[in-house]
């Protein structure tokens, strides 16, 4: 039964492009698939570098790989939601859909959910795979494999934005810090969900100038010098002399919390996107006293519909985002590339699973 | 026009018994009240030592107090909602009700709000005053006026509750941090309010033998050199091994914002009551990936009908909270027996504006 | 394998008490359970008379019964919620947990529901069957069988409440129209749930006082003269005053439905609980203009565990509604005294499945 | 003080070209307005017909006209939303905004609210007038004075889209029953606010190619023979197989509501926007057992901003409503326009009430 080339975390830095084995018969609400095009995202380094993340640790060979799309080879048999041909999105965390927080409509926060490539559960990054038919979301013809491989990260934007409760049309005015992938698919969500005006930050000049070839015109260089109450004022200053509404603040890092506490106006929302491994320190009285809410976001609830709707509709170019693609074959070297990302400029690194 | 016996601060530290000047004819929304009972609130106590907080500065000559019971005797010719003779419990946030915020139904967040007690707006520490009848609340015939003046604190606790969207009947276990007037009124207003079981926490004893008496029986004592980790183990052992779904943070500290974000549940809501001068060191990254939401509270939203009922129905005995009571003639007295409370185990003390 | 007494609608009119197959291993989110109390419907008595309701048609022997409580007796490999020796409450409408309608959180209108006692699914009026452990409640200690067996209807009147949004403390008043079973549960979740004042009409003076035992003090008879106008004029008297700020409407009845359009406030909302068979004449603009809502209500969503708090809680006492309890084998006799409940008296009747 | 040209209805038929007195000074939160450009709604036609809508009766010469574009000649001492010279759209339902449902954020269900041109409040329809300045919304430059005179309709069919809860990028599917103005703007607005597919429905086969030049391509046209299932196979197969998920009832006729009833699906929502006079013969309870929503809709609330943004934006062309433009000086003659609309085709007819 073995064979099926796949790319497996053995524990910290040791990550081996080898065979394990096909998977059996899919169950009665599972599906089979063969992967097609699976994105490296940030924790994949990670869980490589650290053999972890959290309290989520690599304790026996796993398959890695999360952003993936695919398509179905064998239906279960009561599997309704998609047909043996169908190329889909993965939505890689896996709920039981049976607990009362399930029924309840939260399934992300699942007590027992799974998530592909943290053990037990297996990753993308192999040849053919079996998962809940649930999680996998037909894509229309208009959206290649290589997009369909971005709904994942896409969908955590959208569902920040949903967090965010943007209301279209009443001139929202959005601040994304870090212009990293999720940053960039962030600001852009923000504009196809409602917001009038988006203005991202960053450390790196080059991702700034991305942004703005993706459409995002306000950008903010920040100097690891700079000062939140200077920063507050550009920003504002940007926006007309208005303070943002919400800020979707996807780098973790300690100041761009506090510009975020500082600068996002009054009942306005503060999405924490980013994440960071230490504690920091931050001016949190300041939000609670003028209603500023930092929600948490843990994945995505329900966005993949319409993370897949924007990019077919034709309301996002995610496409150049992507900008190395290497075979399975080449799989550690596509890693190395994602880990190296600072130096290369890559944005995001894509491996083809299947021909 | 002098004779308004009033207690007035004129800048930091200089706290003065005095009269000021009776006010003029209400305008068409406006009523004018006699003062019956005014509490003296952490706040003020703030205003006096510091002579602000925040960006918020006693630049002049100011009548404090905003916890207060009044009774009408004139109204404006607009005014329907309160007649003369009407005793009423006092909402001391005056939103202009016009703008945009407003009418979304966000008065509490109204960039032009006025706070009684907060220059240019003088307080219910004075004899007799105007203001705005949409924000003077009806007191029916079995509450007091000293049970009155509790309805601000009181509201508070209502709507920090209302934020974390209590859900009745469903199991609902909530941690509240602090157990200073508004930590027990919090502590009582959720029980009220539909959750389960209530676990209060403080670093003094007998705060929380107080909260006993008051009917919340679970308590937790904190200690300077507690760890996180072992009170988690405690709340959640308190809670028969759950986490808490809700958290009402009433300290500001450091410690028991970190307890927060690590034992409340993932989706569940920490509301951030207390209030900090400082910076945090919290390891807020935690409460992002597990969804944990940090929601800030300015004052109250249409929360003082909830709270005049909860008293009115008996389903809140608050009269306990009341340790000491002065004449407005003894004022300073007053803000002094306040100001020691760590030392005369005084919860709220409060002033007779009036006969 | 027979041996399995049951209650058997052949088809309209034939009504049988016979043996059926056991049922064999539950599947893997199934759990086998021993029928305990099962309540008689309205709609069993339809289904016995008409052969189905609607859509809804008894195309082959069915298995009726759908209030019931029951104790488990195996579990399936994946079920968690409950163990052997658990007392449960049921919820018959068995939704797929898997569409994007349940994923949601809105289970109750997926496509793919099964209800019991509608074909293809057989009911609760037999000695053991299968069903998933997810719609299966607990029952705590201090709730009999017998209770349990109302929990569905319970659960039908507080998702009515839950529609209608009560909250609580702001002096809602509630009219119900039509004191069956469901209207008398109704009224009494209404207050339990946050009503400040209900108020309960029916053409049925009995059932009126027995509203009036069950505490809900508020009532008004109607005739088949009555005139909307009148009535609504005797309900506002009722309400002080007032107009409703909700009405549940628990007839059917075109006369109840044209009253709770004329009554009910600007804004308010009308849920529609009753269910009439023929088209009926109403001023559906009046509600149009003035904001009013009607509501339908497709079972219940998420509702079983607050019915179960609130009666466990000893907030409801829901034990007088139980007028008759028959031994399974004179199930027939049941049915009998169920239809003939407006000579007899009967408000709800309970059949006792195993000993 | 008189010589301000009026169009005003004096009683049932006898509509009037004549001059008004001037208004005096504007309180401190009004604005003096002169009007531009007024439109006549099918409201005044009912006014001038009837002498009344419901119980809204003209028992004194009343100035008609709530459609309406402004230009501000002066502010009252505490406005500060609009300066001098700013070119406003009307919100013509003037509420309190003191009183609790107003502080709740529900202003246009507040039982004081005043509407323009229904005594005792006089309309648009003249040279100038004053207005609570709290509903005058600023038109950007790029929004001409007849565009800003349809915000009014524009406003109640974006508000009908808020009701019904469009949730973009969910594939969702609207139907929209009737092609008169506000219906044509609620099939638009639908597009732009997430609909997936609109289709529309009317008896008039040349508003149906209308609405198809504005962009809505499926329509059906109704007879009165039509049988509602045979109208419903008919929708179901425009949308590929789908039952609509959102009916906005624009008609008020019996059929369409039997059809909207019949054909959304579970869980779905009618929007109630069209009204008729008389009672209607419907199958409620086929809506409240699939728990599909009955909405009333009351105006518009917090939707002009929206609208304004919707047409300001590009993303709506609604120029192409307005068939017809007439001097207030041949006001009467507009009003016939308009009556006879059914021969002469008119959609929307204007009346420039300035220079």
């Amino acid at each position: 039964m073995s064979g099926n080339l796949s790319i497996v975390l053995h524990k910290k830095g040791d990550l081996r492009l080898e065979e394990v084995d096909y998977p059996g018969e899919p169950g009665p609400n599972e599906v089979q698939l063969d992967s097609k095009i699976v994105g490296v995202c940030g924790s994949d380094i990670h869980f490589w570098k650290d053999g972890g993340i959290d309290k989520f640790v690599v304790d026996r060979p796993t398959v890695l790989g999360h952003e993936a799309s695919a398509v179905v080879v064998k239906v279960g048999s009561r599997v309704s939601n998609v047909r043996v041909g169908d190329r889909v999105a993965i939505e890689p965390g896996i709920a039981c859909l049976n607990c009362q927080v399930c029924k309840d409509g939260n399934y992300n926060i699942c007590p027992d959910v799974q998530f592909q490539g943290v053990p037990p559960l297996g990753g993308s990054l192999t040849r053919r795979f079996n998962l809940t038919a649930a999680f996998c979301h037909k894509l229309p013809d208009n959206i290649s494999d290589a997009e369909g491989a971005l709904m994942e990260p896409l969908a955590v934007a959208v569902y920040a934005c949903k967090r965010a409760n943007l209301i279209i049309g009443c001139g929202y005015k959005v601040m994304v810090t870090g212009a990293g992938p999720v940053g960039l698919l962030a600001a852009m969500s923000a504009k196809a969900l409602g917001a009038q005006d988006v203005c991202i930050l960053d450390i790196n000049e080059s991702r700034l100038n991305f942004a703005k070839q993706l459409g995002i015109s306000k950008t903010i260089l920040i100097d690891s010098k700079s000062e939140v109450s200077d920063l507050a004022k550009q920003v504002i200053d940007k926006f007309g002399g208005q303070s943002p509404h919400v800020t979707l603040e996807c780098s973790g890092a300690e100041m761009s919390i506090n510009l975020a506490i500082h600068v996002t106006r009054d009942g306005g929302d503060v999405v924490l996107i980013g994440v960071s491994n230490n504690k920091v320190n931050v001016n949190i009285s300041s939000a609670a006293v003028r209603q500023v809410n930092l929600l948490g976001i843990k994945r995505y609830l329900n966005t993949f519909p319409l993370a897949i709707h924007l990019v077919s509709s034709g309301e996002l170019d995610i496409k150049p985002l992507i900008t190395h693609t290497f075979k399975l074959e080449d799989g550690i070297k596509a890693f190395e590339t994602a880990r190296d990302s600072a130096i290369n400029g890559a944005i995001k690194v894509h491996i083809r699973c299947n021909q």
